[in-house]
């Protein structure tokens, strides 16, 4: 077998490029399912011109770039083209263009002891229609097709008929999961979209899991009064309640170590002189430990009570959306530490905040690792979005490094 | 001069019937410069059949009664017709129809000693064109009408254009303030819209002015940041500053003896997944006592720029709009007191939260009053809006009672 080397400079030139042919003056623009997204796919397939590779799209519509190995065992490499509007420049991406150039390193080796393919993930963003992680949900059948029947985009079109535009039928979807088959580990790269490798001045990070969230929309009902004619006293303020609420979310998030979030506030009537008779507030909270998550909640709630009873006001919570915590492989948590601190020298590991789709392979038992580079400014989904060069060309190494530790460690299986 | 009597439960009946007529199972419809507004004026002209009285609309569309008296002395009774949309059955028309009704005992004894008049304030809601006390701030001078030229309801129709159909010209509606020449003084029942009487179990109050107004929106600028992926500790939350203001304009109105409300909060990006980066609220503070008002406003500013500090948020106020605090007449504050303790026994003064014309009036300089009638629940601009029927009839004999007084006072002046 020959040694061959990853050329990391050129995956920092492809997503350039990429960046040119999809992204305007407002960022990228690669949504899932728009003719841009598709416009990025036949670029990514030109770019397999040459290679050893089978290319097959499957029926959720994720794109498969497969190396045969000398054993059907596969390690797989994923990540998303799909962009959220006004993207940045490499979340998703990233992870598909570096897999793609530990894929060619392969390749230049000659047949590799196990299979390689890289993996486009379809609508990661959910950008347009409100469900993320689309095309990795169908694959480790956690998706219920029912649950997106109805849904819409903003111009009223149904996901249904976008998808049947790619020849995707919403009711095969989920029989991509053929695709895990003979999957023997996950491994997706990804920028940090957070600021805590920046703020630790380090490059890259082992990722310990994704966070498992609560979701609630929660409604304080008081009553509306003329902001003239009422004494402070004879109040029963709706917005007194959330703001409290608001406040009080975060020593829980502190005293239990994970994070919590309100995001949006309505007011009704919602207007200057009247007293707020109903106000309705988004709580958002993550952690990687299930037994503090459940506290969190708990904790959250009981103050709400307590902040409703003050105030004089009713209290409802309504859950948005909710997901257990997703635990790593610890195996592959060891490799990818090992591959950190072989490429720059320090590691650290964290949570990941935001889901991804390896928490969907993960959940379909294939063992899973990921791996962060820093962000600058931890800002993501935003044209702003940025990493440095160097740490984009660490990233794919690192990426690289653990590519070879797997596939050691599945041919010895 | 013959003796003659209120006929107090006509104004119930006439309030009843007025209500049948341009109500629905909303609550009131009668907003000012619509089709159900001029129904509910020819019901009222229709009304003054068979009284010796001069019916006169002016240049505002305020619509004036005239009892011609011995002198051009003339004491004005006021109130409007107009409803905001679903309002209450007594909002603005009780004070109207009180106010014929103490007009047809004066009619009955003969000439009276001075020019009595009843007027119908035009658009004292200004509930769709966002502008109240049209007709009242037009006939006292303080309106500019380039302020209200480019004015638009929810349907895109201008307020001139509005008016126009009423044969009113924006340009020529300050000319209405002749009306005034001759005003020695005026008085104005209405329903108290707030809690104050209902929980001292009075029905009556005597009117010590309008609150002065401080009116604002203030925007806190922090950082939009992943709901997941960012820190607590590393956040620019610019919710929690604006939760931090909602809590601490409570202690502020309290220890100044004044009112202070929060009304509507706006949130973006506003979605269940990122830190709030931007936070606008509204906050109408409001006192009788302008050094009180001015130290409500520094207070509330003070603490705007801690709250914005302490979360790492830039924070600006933007002024809405303002009044100074309009203190009704020495004179005649005595006089209702007096009408009120010889009607129903006890009395109780208290300031008016929301703004009436009788604020305009004073600030025209005419000696002004106001009498408050208790409001069930404190509620208005609400079909649920309420008074008791034998409260109402208290108060149109308390008027009554008012408006002798106060026709012996301009006699020996």
């Amino acid at each position: 077998m020959t040694t061959a080397q990853v050329n990391a400079q050129r995956t920092v030139d492809e997503l350039k490029e990429l960046r040119a042919l999809t992204g305007n003056e407002d960022g990228a623009q690669r949504v899932a399912f728009t003719d841009t997204w598709a416009k990025a796919i036949d670029w990514y397939k030109a770019k397999l011109t040459g290679l050893p590779v089978e290319v097959e799209t499957d029926e959720a519509g994720n794109l498969w770039t497969t190396l045969r190995g000398a054993s059907d065992k596969t390690l797989i490499l994923g990540g998303h083209l799909d962009s959220v509007p006004n993207g940045g420049w490499l979340d998703g991406c990233l992870n598909v263009m570096a897999g793609l150039e530990v894929l060619r390193r392969f390749a230049a080796e000659g047949v590799p002891p196990v299979t390689i393919r890289v993996v486009s993930w379809a609508d990661e963003e959910g950008a347009r229609f409100g469900r993320s992680l689309f095309g990795s949900s169908a694959c480790s059948g956690t998706m219920n097709p029912d649950d997106l029947r109805h849904l819409k985009d903003r111009d009223g079109i149904l996901l249904v008929d976008a998808l049947a535009r790619f020849g995707i039928d919403l009711d095969k979807a989920k029989e991509s999961g053929r695709q895990l088959k003979d999957a023997a580990a996950y491994l997706e790269l990804h920028i940090e979209q957070g600021p805590v490798l920046e703020s630790m001045d380090l490059p890259l990070g082992v990722v310990l899991g994704t966070f498992g969230v609560e979701r609630h929309s929660i409604r304080f009902t008081g009553q509306a009064a003329h902001s003239g004619s009422t004494p402070m006293d004879k109040r029963r303020d709706a917005l007194a309640a959330a703001a409290k609420l608001a406040l009080e979310i975060r020593p829980i998030a502190v005293r239990n170590g994970g994070v919590c979030t309100c995001g949006r506030v309505d007011t009704a009537p919602g207007i200057v002189t009247s007293v707020v008779a109903q106000c309705d507030i988004t709580l958002d909270q993550r952690h990687l430990d299930a037994d503090k998550l459940a506290a969190m909640y708990r904790e959250a709630r009981e103050a709400s009570e307590r902040f409703a009873q003050e105030e004089k006001c009713g209290v409802e919570w309504r859950k948005l959306w909710d997901i257990h915590p997703i635990l790593f492989h610890p195996q592959l948590i060891e490799f990818c530490e090992q591959a950190i601190l072989e490429t720059c020298g320090v590691s650290h590991r964290l949570p990941s905040g935001p889901l991804h789709d390896a928490a969907e392979v993960a959940r379909a038992g294939v063992p899973t690792i990921m791996m962060f580079v820093q962000s600058l400014y931890g800002i993501s989904h935003n044209k702003i979005e940025d990493t440095k060069e160097e740490h984009i060309r660490l990233s794919v190494e690192a990426l690289d490094r653990l590519a070879s530790k797997t596939v050691e460690w599945i041919q010895g299986q």
